[in-house]
């Protein structure tokens, strides 16, 4: 059972009332009574061991990417962050001088985007593990969706793929950078929900291949990779395509939208375009490009 | 450096833009542009374990203890729970059945108290890690607080304490049920936030002896127990006083309050009365009480 495979199991089952949308998409969606605003919410994960390594990662950069994971996600929905809730359960080895630089980064990223840190959880565990909930806002039924992707848009992404698997692998270099503090694209989701009228977006925090195939699932379409995919200098192929934690935005626009080559110097490509066919399947150079990004709870696919 | 400290200093660094409470009571409290309720928001971890034990908690009670402590802090704010999310972390160990049993037990509390499950995160750790957030809402401006309890106020609990402890050691009968399935008191949160005007209130989590001393901090006044402490069948005084994870209520309320001695078949105790003094300090049978109960993140203490 993979995650996609368990959530679909999870929404079944679960209960929804109040809510406009639920399990399934980057962020769920409630509408608090007379708000003007919808509100966004979403939930990540950050664990010792693998999303970072003691060894290597800096505590700042742990708190950095803990927090920007959750941003990411508010701007995929082309919302605006408002306050977020910090859960950190840490390590035996994990002392105060290394809580103190965690949230010195993680402050840092939260006053670069206005974001509260209004509550969270302490606690002991085997392993550093850390959970942010961001919330964020939008204007009521505005909220940039996976699912609403059309045949014949153009699909794009923004800066170029690859750098965090890159990173990771050198461990130094811009590449690295990258990988230790990706910058959430909030700035960029807006533009793209108001005046690109993006028909369908998400972030890229599992690897081309995987996210792609999940918004042409969630869209009922498929994708034809007929453009060129921009690579970060330095990165394969391979990691453009199937690398994780680029943390850059994915997104679709009717055919006649004027999409700008970049947006605040970063580059905006088109990568390909969307046809009728098998929900989920995405071609590349003529073939099927398989979703094998990573995925935390299955064996690596879907 | 313990639980309370580290949030001290921690809140001390954030910002806090659109929040009108924020760290240091049982829930964040966000007002929405033009709503007319504010929204509530708690997370809580369940680490496997600190707060449960592989061998000895069925799954169902660990999804539905998840949920519970959450939707407890809802509780102590008067609020009215409205969806959760839930990010759950599996250990090698946990097979697909452990996860669909876990969700039950989480579902039917769930469904109980009419929440929707929005989302979440899934990931694999060492061990088991859940994160809940659940979020609520309550009338503008109406929150039950930490702080607000004045000299002569009457404190309450609801229940009888030490079950939850007492429970941990038998492994068995009517204690056990309530260490495994403790039930969230929301009916009468609002009860004592709409009818008794309860003056402060907090969930008692930590214990007795801690949780007294942390409102009797916030509000800046002394607790004395002049009254009957209510002790659970079979325990014992010090797990009543220092024994955590009751999930009762404990409340302040005006001198001339009518506190009927029960609420739905739920024992409503005074237990003492709040007086001019120390802050934090807690007399029981005319000493000071030190603050006991189990603090996850410092040595016990606080």
């Amino acid at each position: 059972m993979n995650e996609l495979e368990l959530l679909e199991r999870i929404a079944a089952r679960a209960p929804g009332a109040g809510l406009t949308l639920g399990i399934g998409d980057d962020c769920a969606v409630y509408r608090p009574r007379g708000s003007r605003e919808d509100l966004l919410f979403t939930t990540d994960m950050t664990i010792e061991g693998v999303h970072f390594r003691r060894e290597t990662h800096p505590p700042e950069a742990v708190g950095w990417k803990t927090l920007a994971r959750g941003l990411s996600d508010i701007a995929a929905m082309g919302g605006v962050p408002r306050f977020c809730l910090l859960s950190l359960a840490a390590a035996p080895w994990a002392d105060e001088r290394w809580i103190d630089r965690f949230y010195t980064g993680f402050l840092r990223l939260a006053r670069k985007h206005g974001v509260a840190l209004a509550g969270g959880d302490l606690a002991h565990a085997g392993r550093v593990t850390c959970d942010i909930v961001v919330c964020g806002s939008v204007a009521r039924g505005k909220a940039l969706r996976r699912d609403g992707a059309r045949p014949g848009d153009n699909i794009y992404v923004s800066g170029r793929l690859g750098g965090s698997a890159l990173g990771l692998v050198t461990g130094a270099g811009a590449a690295w950078k990258k990988h230790l503090n990706p910058e959430p694209r909030i700035a960029l989701g807006r533009f793209a929900r108001e005046k690109l009228h993006a028909t369908a977006c998400m972030d890229l925090s599992d690897g081309l291949s995987l996210d792609l195939y999940r918004l042409s699932k969630a869209s009922g379409v498929e994708a034809n990779l007929d453009g060129t995919v921009p690579v970060f200098r330095g990165a394969t192929l391979h990691q453009a395509l199937d690398g994780g934690e680029d943390y850059e935005l994915l997104f679709t626009v009717r055919p006649r939208a004027q999409v700008p080559p970049s947006f605040e110097s970063l580059p905006l490509t088109r990568i390909g375009v969307i046809r009728k066919g098998q929900p989920g399947r995405v071609e590349y150079d003529g073939r099927q490009l398989l979703p094998r990004g990573y995925d935390h709870f299955g064996s690596g696919k879907k």
